[in-house]
Order: structure tokens, then C-alpha cells, then sequence
């Protein structure tokens, strides 16, 4: 019995390696390439890690994390969705849905639910843990754009007010990174990185 | 000055971000490219939070995430060294070391020496959390050679004693996998995906 529940546990994780081919908007800093979701996760992990000092009272780092290192896996089966891609996050919540439908119930039945349950938390972004990791999920593809001259930003078409819109989780997840995030939001519209309107 | 602590913070974060240009052997399940040390980190974390039940009594679980997290920073200056390269593992405790010496001290003088004690505390493996991370760290790319017919291994003319002494860091930080792993390299020499001696 052991052995064939370590053995399903075991086909969801190489079922995970896809998070290795799927590509996200943010290109690396050297602009060598886009970034795969699954250093996307790791990156943004990391980053929990190293700012933690800032998030809010009560944060648990350690759930912040492990909602971080999931809070992608349903793209392997519902894709990933540009942030600015008006179309796409209008069918958003349904393709995910059913992706997680599909991907945690091949995990054992006690275990599936639980991690559905903590990607649903983050998802939410209503709890401090999850607005945290949110915070980290907004800033890590920024820190990129600010390190590549808007690279994302220029190709999308990107304005001021979208990005304002998207980093107030920044603001409310890790209140005192929000001065860099305006300082670098109003530099990046000065040299015509965002559109300013 | 909590700006300028946070710049400095955010500097660090964009290093890593050459984690995504470090390749390992190991190649993803597709088999269409080898995978990134960011790609590599991420997936062992997850393996960690997935296979938990089966570490050893009191391993801190978040403790190990994190180490599984920074395991690998010190290739930014490092380098990769296979776990199979003889002449390149003779010299890798030097050259981590003195990358851990150019990576670290680029953090806040307070953070910079405690990531610096978990990473050491990894690389020594000697407490449950550090085995069990370790373990994580051995499984993963054994996995990945299980789904892609040893691939890295005929690569790399690998044989089976060679595996199972590296291997056996999941006897000892996972025990109940270890019947799966023992399967495994005994299928593999059957299949002639590693050498029998």
C-alpha cells in the first residue's frame, strides 16, 4: 500500500517537470530568454525568504513559501496568462478551476484537497499569508522589468495606471517596498518604459 | 536607511536571477533540453512539501524548503559540478567556498551569515533537516533519469555502484523510498541504462 501511494506521489511530481516548458512573459536579465514558471516559483520563494522583514504582522513565512512554490502549477494544464492580456484574464478563474480539478486529484486523496486548498488561499488574496506571497508574485516579474529596461512593459504596450494596478498588492502585502515601487513606476515613464496614460 | 537595506536586498534577489542561466545535467522528461539550477531548486522544494510524511521523525519541513531553496546559489560563481565528475568534485568544496565568501556578504551583514549557516548546515548533512533536504536533492534528478531512460546516466557512462553510493543519502533522509530507488537501479542495469560495474 505504502509503496503505490509514494509511487502516485511520485508521477505528480514528474507530471510537475512541465512547469519547465512553460514560458512566461518575463524575460531573464540578461534578456537571454523568457523564464520558465518553475524559476518563476523558485525566484519568488526566494525572494519570501529574503524580505520577509517587511511583510505584515502575523505573516507565516513558511505557508507564504509553500504558497509561492504552487501557486503556478495549475498553468501546466490552463496555461499562463500575460497580466495585461485583458481576454485572457477574462476566462481566467474557469481554466484554472478545471486545470486544478486535474491536477490535484492525482495526488492521494488526503493530500490533494489540502494543496488545492492552500493555491485557493493564495488565489483569494484575502488572507495576510497569501497577500504576502502575492506581494512577492507581483514584485519578482517587476524587479526583472526595472533590471531590462521595461522589456516586458515596451513589448506589451504596458500604461502607468496597469502597472500602479497590479503592484498594489506591494502595497498591501509589503508595505515598505512601496516607495521603490513608485520611485521605479514614475522612472519607468520618464524614459518611456510604460505609456503614461 | 531601510531604503537603501531593501536596494540592497532587491541587488541580491536580480543576482540570483543567473540561477536561470546555470545548466545541470539532468535533462527535463521531455527531453528537449537540460534543466536550470532555479528550475532544479524549485523542484525539490516541491518535492520536499509533497513527500514529507516520509522523512524522518523531527525534520522541520520549513527549514528544509529553505534549504532546498539556497542549496544551489553558490554555482552562481561555482559552477555546476556533476555528481559523476571525479577531478570536478575534488575541487568543488574550495570553489564553493569561496563563492558562499562572494555571494553572501552582498546581503544585509545581519541576513548575509545566517543564509550563509543554512547552506552549510545543508552541505554538511548531518542534521535530519539537512538529510532529508539532501535526499530531496538526490531524488529529484534520479527521477528524472527513471522517466527519460537513464539518460544522464548513459550520458555520463554511469554504473550502478556509483548510483547507489550516491543514492544513499534517501536511505537514510527518506527511508521508505528507498525500495523504490533500489527497483529503479536494478531496472536500470537490466535495461543497460547504467553499467553494471
Amino acid at each position: 500500500m505504502e509503496q503505490e501511494r509514494i509511487k502516485q506521489q511520485l508521477h505528480f511530481l514528474l507530471e510537475t517537470d512541465k512547469m519547465k516548458n512553460i514560458l512566461r512573459r518575463t524575460v531573464l536579465t540578461d534578456q537571454s530568454r523568457r523564464e520558465t514558471d518553475a524559476e518563476h516559483s523558485w525566484h519568488l520563494a526566494l525572494m519570501a525568504m529574503v524580505l520577509y522583514e517587511y511583510a505584515c504582522p502575523h505573516v507565516n513565512l513558511d505557508r507564504a513559501i509553500k504558497m509561492c512554490l504552487i501557486h503556478d502549477l495549475i498553468e501546466i494544464y490552463a496555461g499562463d496568462t500575460f497580466a495585461y492580456d485583458v481576454a485572457g484574464n477574462q476566462t481566467k478563474a474557469v481554466r484554472e478551476s478545471e486545470a486544478a480539478d486535474k491536477l490535484y486529484i492525482q495526488l492521494p486523496s488526503d493530500q490533494g484537497p489540502q494543496m488545492r486548498a492552500l493555491w485557493e488561499e493564495f488565489d483569494a488574496m484575502e488572507t495576510p499569508d497569501a497577500q504576502y506571497a502575492a506581494a512577492c508574485d507581483r514584485l519578482q516579474p517587476f524587479l526583472n522589468n526595472v533590471a531590462t529596461d521595461g522589456y516586458t512593459w515596451k513589448l506589451g504596450r504596458v500604461t502607468r495606471s496597469q502597472v500602479y494596478q497590479r503592484m498594489d498588492m506591494v502595497r498591501i502585502g509589503m508595505p515598505p517596498l512601496w516607495p521603490f515601487v513608485v520611485e521605479e513606476i514614475e522612472n519607468a515613464v520618464k524614459n518611456h518604459e510604460l505609456l503614461p496614460e
